[in-house]
């Protein structure tokens, strides 16, 4: 029987939402692996809707888990009922969205709030000593979450213009984590903590590459789990 | 030099738009055929916007080019100005946006009208036989638009319960079309009009199948471009 994994979802766009290509290759690969997957996503209004064609946020209201709905092709939960007992592994793909919607990292970086349930949803994996995976921006979650953690997103520096948002790294050890440089390619896996975690769209990269990555950090959480 | 492929998007969401996923495997298989993309959509108001949670049409306008700016990461162009001149190739993935927003199957059947400036670009990459691939639904605009073409959108029969929309082969039949039964995996290659088709999520099939089917179609357009 195929590993059971819960998705978490934060809407449907990179601006304002789950970076859309995370969230596939994320699909695809635990697909590949045989796992059985369950998409999840908080009932809340997102914190805005940008107009992905201008790059401007709009006047509009939309919901996180209908948003989401888009990527889950309506096959999608409230991540309120989500019972980490029923499965064996969590991801959180990236996107703005983990940033604005299910913590408030965008506008308050380390000192950010974490979305009650994405906070109890963690924990509980945690505790239970299942694999975390995350991509992106998503780590900044661990790293908030879990003090002395281990994670990547990407360089610490800007390498070759690759990493323009590089400074996060130095966030994550002012949360007193250990931040670990990770090519585009590869995963940090926090052995001790079961945390895997993969740069993805923090790196300025050809999509495949990207899709790649995701796949590594996928395979890593199957791995663990 | 890589070749240059447009994309053709929908909007963003499978009731509403563009597939996902078929849109983002797309892209991965060009990024890794090493092909220049440009994306596009056309400037118009969706036919509807369904909510993907409940399945059902919600009260809310949304524009084609904006929403599909989320899968394009902002990095998108009015279908308008596209000069076939430009590009060796140009892809349609799939999704209910194509029979809603490119032309009106969804409602007209096998007497659609044709977005106009979706039928002047396929007819441009017609006439210059630069290669045309499509997928999921997205065959039916080759059928309506070039009488006496081969496409698939996989099995005319219910196999299996495995392609619930197989009367869509028997309407590309009465157009005038060849119906080639094939599997998601696979592509047909209809060489005398250059245009390539797989069924995607016609087909009731694992993602990471449906992803690889999509490859098939990206590459025989590569090789044919």
């Amino acid at each position: 029987m195929g590993k059971r994994v819960a998705v978490v979802l934060a809407g449907c766009g990179v601006f304002d939402g789950s970076e859309v290509h995370e969230a596939s290759a994320a699909l695809v690969h635990l697909s590949r692996g045989g796992a059985e997957v369950k998409i999840f996503a908080p009932n809340i209004e997102q914190r805005d809707v940008v107009n992905h064609l201008k790059g401007s946020p709009a006047e509009e209201k939309r919901n996180v888990l209908v948003e989401s709905a888009r990527l889950a092709r309506g096959n999608i939960q409230d991540l309120a009922e989500l019972k980490a007992s029923e499965f064996d592994a969590v991801i959180f793909p990236g996107g703005f969205g983990v940033a604005k919607n299910l913590c408030s990292w965008a506008v308050d970086g380390k000192n950010c709030t974490v979305n009650e349930h994405v906070h109890s949803t963690l924990q509980a994996f945690h505790s239970a000593k299942k694999p975390i995976g995350l991509c992106c921006i998503s780590p900044v979650l661990a790293a908030k979450v879990f003090p002395g953690c281990e994670v990547t997103v990407g360089q610490d520096k800007n390498v070759d213009g690759r990493f323009p948002d590089a400074e996060t790294a130095s966030a994550i050890v002012e949360l007193g984590c250990k931040h670990v440089c990770k090519n585009v390619n590869e995963s940090h896996v926090d052995k001790a903590n079961k945390i895997v975690t993969t740069c993805a769209f923090m790196c300025k990269a050809p999509l495949h590459e990207i899709f790649e990555g995701v796949g590594t950090m996928v395979q890593e959480v199957l791995k663990l789990a």
